[in-house]
């Protein structure tokens, strides 16, 4: 992969805006707002372990995941590539780190089971180019 | 399809952040911010000629399009469906449509072809649930 500069990685770290694509049962393409996390080159997300989407990663682990810019939305950067692991969050430390990033305190759901995905990227992209 | 409830559809029809999935040649998912306007059921996509998500298009035409509440990300509405109609936007009253409801002004660049793509959604998804 094209190595990601400094200003994206940082960019990267920041509770933004984004969207996970994942794929249907027969191939199409689905996409949603996520809570994600960034570290060492890995993307963090983490469902709900009845979520649609769950299934889909199990089917086809590839995804896209678009970051936008707070505050100028169409800049963006996505990322894609595919999970490469799949962990039962039973503790819920995952989801408790994405919710205290995006909102300061932890996930209020203590009873619904949860799962966490670690994407790595393949490849990626940035709007506008740098 | 699940017919889309007015609240849903005055939501579509505002300038929101937005973000179209398409399929690359391998059938992964690619992601990108986009404008989009919602007129009568179906989704208005404009892409300068050059752009690799129109190669996505003319190979699949399926496509996901996310739609971002403004000042609450995390709420959305999301469309599942295909681009039913590639047409060349070779007096650019397309891509001035998105300009001027984004920006307020008329697109800027005159020069690149731009080529308008309309969307059919077949199914849909909002959160958080209504």
């Amino acid at each position: 992969m094209r190595p990601i500069p400094a200003d994206v990685d940082a960019f990267l770290r920041g509770p933004n805006p984004a969207i996970v694509a994942t794929l249907q049962a027969d191939g199409s393409p689905h996409s949603v707002a996520t809570w994600y996390d960034w570290e060492d080159g890995l993307v963090l997300l983490n469902m709900d372990a009845t979520r649609k989407r769950l299934e889909h990663l199990r089917r086809d682990p590839r995804v896209s995941l678009t970051v936008l810019q707070k505050d100028d939305w169409y800049s963006h950067v996505s990322l894609f590539g595919a999970v490469e692991r799949l962990e039962d969050d039973a503790d819920l430390s995952d989801i408790d780190r994405l919710a205290i990033r995006y909102t300061g305190n932890p996930y209020r759901n203590r009873r619904s089971p949860r799962v966490s995905a670690w994407m790595r990227p393949e490849s990626w992209h940035q709007w506008p180019r740098a």
